[in-house]
């Protein structure tokens, strides 16, 4: 029975990647996670993990204590430890560095067996993945990723910050959905029936009446009943609202802010780059927009079956990503009948509506467009896609205080994160994702 | 009858803020909203409010065409308008500068009466305000708050990034509560009974095994019945969790993180906070730390009636802030009772738990401790308060795996906010408040 130690007066004094040669005879505490272990009987070989990478731990019977090196050779995999010891010099060793332990306290043990193999060398199926969620992050790939997305994140709030959006929070109750009821979760609100906000939509544009350029990072809901591997049901979006401009203004702020994120992760992350073998895309500005109608010809030509006025359906995206060599690019003046009811119509051409998608390949990344102003055919736009305008009391009212022209868009941040890695599924770029089937861990 | 006019290919050039009289002669084109208007017969002032501040207008009949004119004279105020003119010195103008309008669009007309005077010359109430609450923004102290919010909320991202932690997102729908059921709002998810997550508890405690540092800010649910001024239903909330390291630690990095936030706002929001009439306060480290039983002797030495072993009521916080000199301190070694399940009982003396409240004045800032990191403790501690252990399977799964020693903090933004500009109701700080009573706008 191994008994289990406090931290007591232990604190790290470095971590695993700052365990040098030059540092050879320091004394220094680190703490981490057993990797793995091989036991040659008068010498044993730790790998201990931390946030910052790997170092090998070296104690033999002549250089450890007896009580130590017993301790030592109990440890299973996973399981947590502080250990104090000299830096020494090893050629064989990853780094050319070791630690020899001077003194180990366990601080927890890992239960075996585990349900899958945190150092990544036996693929698990990504349901067993999820479900052991906090093993599988330990893998290099996930760490890598969710660093990577910090970055992503940070620079985002950077780009549009130092652009003067200010960071806004709007509400995740609400009495009403900004697109109708379809995809709305339901709450109970104390004696009150609400829903959960599938985006800012509505809250974003009345705010360009006060502050003119907002932005909200922040997580929504969307009770999508289809299973995919681009689809969840919480999700994080970006969104961006501004005064005083149209879809094109904000069009030309997505790709500013494509290519800032990726002079960022260039600048910043290489390293990590490198370990999930991606390279970043090469993009050059503007990007290419092509306009519904140009998308639904191009479909048409490669005998796709399609008419102008439908919604594009998966496989229509999927063959525009094969007919598209543009990693990213627009698609712009859509049919006003499949937009949301905030979007303007073409005040010359009623029937198309100053609407956006930005796709990655065949995904779409954002969607936006210039907004409906005017309090009237806001109205008539509800009504017109089975809306009661009635439900949108609060909204409409503030349309009778001054509301600007606004323009503005939603991007989905695990959609952006996983396209910039590459990666196949959403999943793997979410923490802990939220489908249909999956409520837990 | 006025016509509403369109953007068209309008772009601002310059904001309120830029007019200044060495931009003597140019001509620019601004935005914003009708704030006030004077109209002497053949000579009108308007005052027009963008973003940035405010800026006279002059139209004479003589300088401005009758046209142009006319449609000043026409404009109420909050109207949306562009303005295309010339700038021109003007000594009696607040900032000796005027702009002589050339052409004018009207962009939006605000619909008289407006339920509450933006320019914050006639008083409303609370209620009033809210309902009304995009109007009411418009007023120069809301407008202020929000600009200082965005600043805290930068200042801790960077001071956390900074220091090495790690931007997460837990889930926001969850199959079991963190702190039991009783303030858990219900949601239905597809055929399954969820829960709003009241905070990132169990989850950022779990992730301190992957990442070690991790911190969230995001918005959390509590299904709260009182109506206070300092109790909302929606809240931001900033967490913070370490691996490696106990309560006292994480109380540093809040002393750390208040005395940034002091910096960053004394650096850049001084111009700000004189609008405001706020005085930071002076603060010096190590902020007093009281223990809770010299709480209760305090109390009890001022006649307040309170046994030891009580959670503290509100009378008693607020007989707190009048006993206590200093604006912010810690109450630390709670009762284990009264104290959430995953916070650490101490070693020698279990009946204590080494918990911690950062506190300003008589109201609770933050919530801390050291977390219990071993599963047979954390089984025990969830029976112990009358909580279903297997409810939390996941949860207890991940103690298999070699959880650390770990400890953090949970933040409320919104009252840290108003702490720092010692407003008196929460509500002043938050965009859309959620209370009992109020689910619009």
């Amino acid at each position: 029975m191994v008994d289990i130690e406090s931290l007591g007066d232990w604190r790290r004094t470095h971590y695993s990647d700052m365990i040098t040669p030059s540092l050879r005879g320091t004394e220094v505490t680190i703490f981490g996670w057993i990797q793995d272990l091989r036991d040659l009987g008068n010498i044993i070989f730790v790998t201990l993990r931390d946030k910052e990478g790997l170092v090998q731990i070296t104690a033999t019977s002549k250089n450890t204590d007896a009580e130590t090196f017993a301790k030592i050779k109990s440890l299973g995999r996973q399981s947590t430890v502080g250990i104090k010891g000299l830096i020494a010099e090893r050629s064989e060793a990853p780094k050319g560095v070791e630690l020899i332990p001077k003194e180990v306290r366990i601080l927890n043990l890992a239960v075996p067996p585990l349900p899958l193999d945190p150092t990544g060398r036996v693929p698990a199926e990504i349901d067993v993945r999820l479900d052991a969620r906090v093993l599988d992050l330990r893998r290099p790939e996930p760490q890598t990723i969710f660093r990577i997305r910090h970055e992503v994140l940070a620079g985002i709030r950077k780009f549009l910050s130092e652009k003067g959006y200010l960071e806004i929070h709007t509400p995740r109750i609400i009495a009403a959905g900004a697109e109708g009821g379809a995809t709305l979760f339901t709450v109970e609100y104390f004696d009150e029936k609400a829903y959960l906000a599938q985006s800012p939509e509505l809250y974003k544009e009345e705010l360009t009446s006060v502050f003119e350029k907002v932005f909200e990072i922040g997580i929504f809901f969307r009770a999508e009943e289809s299973h995919t591997r681009r689809h969840l049901n919480e999700f994080i979006s970006v969104d961006v609202e501004e005064a005083f401009v149209e879809a094109r203004d904000v069009m030309v702020l997505q790709e500013e802010l494509l290519v800032s994120i990726l002079n960022r992760l260039t600048t910043r992350c290489q390293e990590q780059l490198e370990v999930l073998q991606v390279k970043l895309p090469n993009v050059h500005l503007p990007l290419v927009r092509y306009s519904y109608s140009e998308v639904i010809d191009q479909l048409k030509q490669n005998d796709f079956k399609v008419e102008w006025g439908e919604d594009l359906s998966t496989p229509a995206y999927r063959a525009l990503g094969d007919l598209h060599k543009e990693v990213f690019y627009f698609i712009t003046e859509w049919p006003t009948k499949v937009r949301p009811f905030y979007i303007k119509p073409k005040a010359e051409r009623p029937e198309i509506c100053d609407a956006f998608d930005f796709m990655y390949e065949w995904i779409e990344i954002t969607s936006g467009g210039s907004r409906v102003d005017s309090k009237q055919q806001l109205t008539k736009r509800l009504e017109d896609q089975g809306l009661n305008p009635e439900s949108f009391d609060f909204h409409l009212s503030t349309y009778d205080y001054g509301m600007p022209p606004h323009a503005g868009w939603g991007m989905g941040l695990d959609r952006f994160v996983m396209a910039l890695l590459r990666r196949e599924n959403i999943r793997d770029v979410v923490l802990f994702p939220r489908d249909r089937l999956r409520l837990k861990p």
